[in-house]
């Protein structure tokens, strides 16, 4: 049987993903124990990680396994991640072999690699993770690319229904904000993706200029009409904002000057009024709508202060989220009792 | 129940403190098996460790826990620590979500924050150590802190039983030595806390401008009192070995010149003397005084050759006791058996 | 009784080699379980390394123990590996203190330090990893020193009698490559050590100018002629491979430049032909010998992705192997059933 990856979200089907978030519910309540003794997730980290490291760790070890954590280019070696390259450079291991290798110290990879700011056309082809993913022997997830962060979706997801219950309909408001870098996609795609499966009413509030990659607003599109939601996209905050019921503020970089840290930087230094402050979550349903960030969060810039230690906010719990659907996605892919 | 936290001992009270130090001894000798099963210990070290993390890494894995070791800033996010930051600079995430975060992924977590030496006025208030403790949902353990280093001050003490037998009125020379760099005060702070709670004849022996910070002293001195010991400072290191059955040798900077590293080096320049050889030793009672250090220690700047090698030198006992005290401690606050 | 290191293979003697290659096939085929339960393996990394401290974290792991992986300099203290050094330096903790103190919170402790690059006559002593061993009070493992690299030998000879079974005899040639940097002798001399052990024809291929340490050549001879192998040196590479059953890719740097980077960039700009590439390969026996090497490997410099990715390469089964040589290792060190 072929190896079985989890690199995005909608590669595995709205039905695998609703078995996987039922699990993490099993899982968090305390009903599944063990399952990952003797167990190795060997993860090599390219980019800086405290949540996805840290629950990770957390989840292995408390189903009996063990995490190996790496960092190519600081204390492993630099990786060369380009197919076919003549390795006279700073790459001094070809992710092909730490691929294949850590596949056979470990019973899962995965990986953590942003974009490099350099070309879109390039970077969106996400290859250092597919290569990766092409070379194991044993599974891959994904510890966020440049297309996708697929545990965050997933976390998201289990977010909302647990604090909006049956959330097909809800309005989902995925709100850019100003940051004062141009920040990766991965994450609000793989947010947005999340809201799509769960057939939400799904409104993506941004300044022109700031649109996805139009392959994954097609795949947003065709995945929420499959779950019976629908997509918007607004330029209106306080418009967009009403009757939301779960606000996801989040910044990202405006992929026409990918690249350009300069240009896109001029580019956004009119759109510091896309905060999220206590005026603005008035507009929500009932001035009740819920909080969430991937996190880190800039407090002040992204949420202000008395947003973020209010009631309304659930970035917390949506952290914690992630070590029960990543303790669910392992005892799915490596769990003895599969 | 409100948590606890493990800040710094004179926090804790002198029964709870020699509670502790009794559970360490039976853990020592081998009497207290597993209790940390399914346990997770989550550090931050925001500074270099190596006792510390080796220590904490066995301590858990001794008792079936295992513990997280984060390092912001190099493989995690940056953190900010200051409440109501306007988080535009350096900082990518807040403390306050790094001690709520962690907390959902581990059942006690652990700061190492050293002072930065710009400013003692703020740096004493050990902000970012008490702003993690405050926002943290599990407990809180001080790696070394701006102020307190109490898990070094659990093993000091430890170590001066085992080695004195009862303490109490014996003379402990807390001995200043030159040293390159000006030094923090957390250590030689922690070290005369824990003499004073074992009631002995404490001297702090310091050239003149190395005081401690004065609500420190007034800490160490309360302490002593109730403890029946006693304190007193002294500017000539040849008599302050007289009569010493152990001498704690350890360097820190003027904290006069605190943030002025160059004024302070210029302030230092004369007082190479200050440094444990053989000679200084047969001072000692009987010239059979105990060594003690913190480690890591500058080998012939702080302390000769002759002195750590020799068979009056405990500072790998005393690291030793780092783990024991640190397994004590764990079992006290999120053990099974509690 | 005096504790056993494990520094360098022909240290231990060839019994007691190939006992420990005969537990490292048992423990490959899954008949050897636990062993390690309650151990712990602290491991200094001086330099960076993938496949070492992830094989030896998960070796410990599959056994019941654990390991702490430090980073001197990094994440932990910047080490002095001086005796008798006066430390005002960059050095904040002597490798004594390290190694002492590591002891105490490990059942084994390791090191990896690489020549520093300065001067052969003295770093050719393995200075930092002999000091390390000596003031060490418990098992101490040889990561890959200036001179050694033990671990990858065991791995490379566990894969030799794999791939080829009785190998004595056998035609094995260590084949020097060109590669950016002048590299360590380390790899290259534990293979040949390796491939004398295994009384292999042990051919080294390489430039006029490249040769290994003469103490090394003296002991690869004498080993060989005790273990009825023989060992033979050529200067053209075509030659040299003709009959060869398994070729060990390595560039090392020349030690008559040692510490004189632009001169050895100089004396190497031509040989460039030193590469495996599939026309070089089918010089090899029947055009079928193994192609090895210790990884990471620059690919398309020290061998062309054909041949790597070809069927002939046993590159990920030797760097799997080094797994299984270290699980057997550990347990004969430091396991609870001897």
């Amino acid at each position: 049987m072929r190896k079985r990856d989890f690199l995005a979200m909608e590669e595995w089907g709205p039905d695998a993903v609703d078995e996987l978030l039922q699990l993490a519910v099993r899982v968090k309540r305390g009903e599944v124990r063990g399952g990952l003794e003797g167990k190795v997730f060997a993860a090599a980290f390219l980019d800086p990680s405290l949540r996805t490291r840290s629950s990770f760790e957390s989840a292995m070890f408390l189903h009996g396994g063990h995490m190996i954590v790496l960092e190519p280019g600081r204390s492993a070696w630099a990786l060369e991640t380009e197919p076919g390259a003549v390795m006279e450079g700073e790459g001094v291991e070809h992710i092909i072999e730490a691929s294949r290798v850590l596949g056979r110290y470990a019973n899962a990879v995965g990986i953590r690699v942003f974009p490099r700011g350099k070309d879109w056309v390039i970077e969106r082809q996400d290859r250092a993770l597919r290569h990766f993913a092409a070379y194991s022997e044993v599974p891959v997830i994904n510890l966020e690319s440049a297309r996708r962060h697929p545990c965050q979706g997933l976390a998201d997801a289990l977010t909302l229904q647990e604090k909006l219950g049956d959330s097909r309909g809800r309005r989902f408001v995925l709100m850019w904000a100003w940051h004062p870098k141009p920040l990766p996609t991965a994450v609000p795609a793989s947010a947005a993706i999340a809201a799509a499966h769960l057939g939400m009413d799904l409104v993506i509030a941004r300044p022109p200029g700031y649109d996805l990659d139009a392959e994954d607003m097609a795949t947003i599109h065709t995945l929420a009409l499959q779950r019976g939601g629908r997509v918007s996209v607004a330029e209106t905050l306080s418009d967009a904002l009403v009757g939301a019921e779960a606000v996801y503020v989040k910044s990202w970089g405006a992929l026409q000057f990918f690249g350009r840290v300069e240009e896109e930087r001029a580019f956004r230094a009119g759109l510091r009024s896309w905060r999220m402050t206590l005026p603005a979550l008035r507009n929500t349903r009932a001035g009740k709508g819920i909080v969430m960030h991937c996190l880190p969060v800039r407090r002040n810039v992204e949420i202000d202060d008395a947003v973020l230690d209010g009631p309304q906010s659930v970035v917390v719990d949506q952290a914690e989220n992630r070590m029960h659907v990543q303790r669910a996605l392992l005892l799915e892919l490596i769990g003895n009792r599969k």
